[in-house]
């Protein structure tokens, strides 16, 4: 018996939840969990199930492949639980490291992280204390394209299929962004869009804010305007220096990150434009 | 066209969600929205589904009454927003009735509030601006009975489908609690099970808690036992008083009190034994 | 016995804490509640003092006067939970008044709404119910001047302390937010910086937030650019469309603004150039 | 010039603030930070008071002991930001230990971990990457006496100033809470006075809470009735089955425990009875 999540999106039309329902009582499968979404305003359905069933993935796949072709249906087929590969990248702070690594050990994130990459070297020791492989790839303005083909490359090599930037601080080239996308998940450091770019603590707390927060996103070529998964606050007072927001604020940040992976990986987050439906 | 709104309950096993999708596609239903679960521990399947369709209910029924009849199913059929028939009980504090009146006035709140029944007077004024009909109905121990014989009378007359117990401060009887079950929602002022019984904020107070609560609850015979639909919560110091915390408790009350009847009055809360599902 | 409160901010020194202390303790008075704040950015101090006395305000004043000018100090005196005259504007939403009229009859919130000043009607029914005198002051781009006029000389006439904006969908000019300084707040349908100027809601769904948020803020002549007194927000969802973020932000709103007037009414926010110290 | 802080408590009596002021101002102090309450209830008066000056401990602690007899005040004194030495007791979950470790180590949560002490091995290893002594004290009935016996002997031997209980799964004895009263802290997995004892989450799950939170509090002999430090609360829902409620938990647990042992680290914790007075 596996247990199966299938995500689809397509045109909304009547009929797609009985044709899904039905291939999959064809298939022995038994409904554990289900969820959908028609968005009135694209004229998209969304739909996330889990589906127990003795049939495998090589009888399923036609099926569900001729299903789609009928609906024009975008689809994809894992195994709950699998651990997605993922790659992390990082600068100098440690707490978004220290928490996924932490997390996948000992809170069953379903990610396995492959890889650590960074520009500077302060997080080998995190990576070698849970067995993570880490390559240090400093980047300069001439070599950031010999610094992202070689991101690309380990990506590549390890199969990865998720790359996390946890307070990554160079920004990604266009190109780089393209060819991440929809696989890329960045943590902001502000309640987007309030305080876009540089120093969004400064820029917070010289706007005399009362709540500081982050945002995790999928990675566009647009900075900091990519698909928002998830965001959180944490309450502030005038007695709150930047420092201090940088501090209270490295909570949220890896709060509101965990969260965005956890969806992401247990495949609960659909692209609806540059929007995203969230199946928690 | 009619938009439905569909809550059933059955025994788990598989087929279900595939017969209810075929249901209603047979009767030119389109889906909008549908939640489901299935709980391990009771072996219940429960499920709501929002269908739109030009099918009139008399055909519609004796088709869900087959397949109710086929799964053992308990269900039942509404149309989206219809208000529901609501009765406020209170005794001197203002602030539930003044809430529920004003949401259903002007946030779209699904109720009619029908009747408001007071053991005191304070309640007649806000009554009367919102046009609702105010009977006062004294409870002293020797005319409980009376008062609550009354009650039900209006019950019936008013043709009432929910009662709201908004800080009423009376202990219904077993026979009422019985006769109103699954349709009378109270307004518990503590986090629940903590202080249960009389003056939880005093409770509260004493024992120096940091957050205090609200908890809106299904009525049953057992006091403060009843399945819980919505809880809230307020950030408190060592600086207030049980004054402040009864000020504060308003708050959250009408908070946690108009979240639990708009997802009652959009049948969005099923009964699982004695906790409750809710399909928000 | 009367019980005072004090607030103050001058230039940052030694020995401020220590003046106040002797001044009050040589008139009698115990304190009872003191709340301080050094800014190390504006080198400005800020203090606010509750205070028992039997000494009159004719005696307290010239001392307080006199210590004011040693430390170049602007300081103000009221007796605390003094309800503080307040003139409410609006369009044709009523949460705003709605809730703060109701607090300020049933929660002790210690303000005295003596007019309501609306350029549509709506709020008549709601200001009557409260007996607070109602003023329709319809305003065209040709007659806002006049309307402005109406308004000043209102808030005039009726010694007005404290004017608030909830949800007036109309923009103040220059010279009305530079004669209501400091003393009128407005509410924002957003957490600002986000979704400034107009339909924040729907700028809010356009963007897909996971949050959406409410601003009470100081009006000033640059829009939504005023000193934030308190912001909050609620969670939302892909499922949630225009409407519902209105509706659930309507909560908010008044949650945010309801706080902002009680602080403000207790003397318990102080400027610090265009951000604010709120001494809670 | 040294950051000093002060937190004192004695019984209320006018002219307190005024003779702590008056006392630093005599030793050229300057006040950054200052927090009162008077308790109505209890009589007593309590302060914290931050202050910068060049005069030495040898010269201020004779005045504050002459200070402290004239009020009958109990008081102490220390450096802002000094680490306190702490010992952290754990069974199998490594999430508190992981937590506060990293915050010492990248947050700057005042604390010196100078020891882990636990009745199992699982967190050697990361107290080996923390570089923190470990010290396995395995616990069976007959042995407990012996066990706590060591514990006491390695507080002594270490200066340990705090203990924290992180998810420690053995019951103290009467006589150890009372060794370490006011200066060790449990974090329990629970919204006392909710779930008190065995199997929160589980009882939390049976009774169909709409959130569960968790308790970090001074130990006494009392199970789960110390005074409390700080309480948080995370939403849940009816698809979240035991296990799951654990692992939310885990992120609320670590949370409420982080800002206890911080406020506690910084003297912000005063005891009041059975209840805690917390200038944040």
């Amino acid at each position: 018996m596996t247990h199966w999540v299938l995500i689809l999106s397509c045109p909304d039309r009547p009929g797609i939840v009985l044709a899904v329902a039905g291939l999959l009582a064809e298939h022995g499968g038994n409904i554990t969990e289900s969820q959908q979404f028609g968005d009135p305003l694209s004229g998209l359905f969304f739909m996330r199930v889990q589906v127990e069933t003795t049939v495998v993935r090589a009888e399923l796949e036609p099926a569900l492949a001729e299903l789609g072709t009928r609906f024009a249906m975008t689809w994809s087929l894992d195994v709950v639980g699998r651990p997605v590969r993922t790659l992390v990248m990082g600068s100098t702070a440690e707490h978004c490291l220290n928490d996924l690594a932490f997390r996948q050990r000992s809170e069953g994130l379903p990610i396995d992280i492959v890889a650590v990459v960074s520009n500077h070297t302060v997080l080998a020791e995190l990576a070698a204390f849970y067995g993570i492989g880490f390559h240090h790839v400093p980047v300069t303005r001439p070599t950031r394209a010999d610094a992202e083909a070689r991101l690309l490359a380990l990506v590549t090599e390890l199969d990865v299929e998720l790359v996390v930037l946890g307070r990554y601080m160079q920004i990604l080239s266009d190109d780089l962004c393209r060819a991440l996308a929809g696989r890329a998940i960045n943590i902001h450091h502000s309640f987007l869009p309030s305080f876009k770019g540089a120093r969004p603590y400064a820029q917070a707390h010289e706007r005399g804010v009362k709540l500081i927060g982050a945002t995790a996103h999928y990675v566009t070529a647009e900075l900091d305007e990519g698909p928002i998964i998830e965001q959180d606050v944490e309450r502030v007072d005038h007695t709150r220096h930047v420092d201090d927001l940088m501090r209270l604020g490295q909570d949220v940040e890896r709060r509101a990150l965990a969260r965005a992976v956890r969806w992401h990986a247990e495949h609960r987050v659909l692209l609806n434009g540059h929007r995203t439906i969230v199946f928690r």
